[in-house]
């Protein structure tokens, strides 16, 4: 027990905090580099789809399709208009792919959500396209361990702020779990909530924060998820 | 006054019923059929673009972005293959003008919502891509006559449940307002609220509702959104 409120609402991010997510697009990179080969060096056209990607993020949003858009976008580019239509139906079918690809929970990702739904109210807040979210929730086995999913366009300090206020919570009796020290840790320490930082094997660029700007930040960093049982425990 | 409830919340479905939606669907595909009328008749053409729009909605969700890829998987499929690249760019220009249209509010749209603003909670409900939507809400104007944003992948009985009971309110005390009679009327009669139906000047296919299923059910219909006031005003 300590001086600290008491927490209220675990928040968990979904994409590589819950599921591993990041490996199903930098498989189709792969296969999309090595599909357009022929034209370009793979390195050259895995840059090009990746300056795609983050041109287009302010068009499309977050998920499958808007990067499936900046994949075949990056195809015709590189190839200055030659890509066939053949090409492209390949692309379509690496979408196809990922929309269809098991959901592969982390290690100890079912046990730790099962324990702590016992004593805490638990909700997912996770960026990304509404539909390609809610289907993975659903295939995932443990959306009923979750009170509420929260599918944001953006998680910046004005989503925390809505989303503690929407459950009639102080910040300081919420906490977020999540991969990402740019959506998930750095603005729940901006409202004066608890961020927990439960890093995933890779990062991907678009997520990634300086040095400087994590200065002065305090927040609390596990290896794993299933150690967040132990840590509340001890804090609550 | 009536012997009925008193309505608290007033929901508002956003594409056709706020804003002008189709028109922006129907000029993409005709620009679409026109693009590839050296293939196949431009009807032809049409009517593949809807099918495969009706196959991919189980994958892709509603939005401008899985629209754009069922135009790219028509185009390959209906030149088997022949398309070109620059074929496929015309289409993804396509896309960015849907996304980047100007928002044009329905008749009367703007003086009603500011008005009912004065008595009612209001809030939108709607399908569609979560970043679509927010940026149309957004670009709207009318976004903050509106305490809250329901952006739903579907609309059917349990969608309206959960709605009334997150904002405690018994379905009498609730009414919803929409040109769909597939989204926005039929479900809402299910959990037994109040359901106002204003037609749009089309209708998308795939939202028609056979003569039977209309069959004893009970709604309002106004010919434009601005009867709302005066109708309510009777009703409370």
């Amino acid at each position: 027990m300590s001086l600290e409120n008491k927490i209220k609402v675990i928040a968990f991010d979904a994409d590589d905090t819950l599921w591993h997510n990041e490996p199903i697009f930098y498989s189709a990179k792969d296969k999309f580099s090595r599909l357009l080969s022929n034209y370009h060096t793979e390195e050259w056209i895995a840059q090009r789809l990746d300056e795609a990607e983050i041109r287009n993020i302010q068009h499309f949003g977050y998920g499958i399709k808007g990067f499936t858009l900046s994949m075949i976008e990056t195809a015709i580019e590189l190839t200055e208009g030659r890509v066939t239509g053949n090409e492209i139906q390949e692309i379509l079918s690496f979408a196809r792919e990922m929309l269809a690809a098991p959901i592969e929970l982390l290690d100890g990702v079912r046990e730790t959500i099962q324990e702590l739904s016992k004593s805490y109210n638990l909700i997912v807040i996770t960026k990304g396209d509404l539909f390609d979210q809610e289907t993975k929730l659903a295939r995932s086995g443990i959306g009923d361990f979750f009170s509420n999913f929260e599918i944001v366009s953006k998680k910046d300090k004005r989503t925390y702020e809505n989303i503690t206020h929407k459950y009639g919570i102080v910040p300081t009796e919420f906490v977020m779990v999540g991969n990402s020290l740019r959506s998930d840790i750095l603005p729940v320490l901006e409202i004066g909530a608890v961020a927990v930082h439960v890093p995933y094997k890779t990062e991907w660029f678009h997520e990634a924060v300086t040095e400087q700007e994590l200065i002065g930040k305090v927040f609390v960093r596990l290896e794993q998820i299933n150690l967040l049982t132990s840590w509340l425990n001890e804090r609550n």
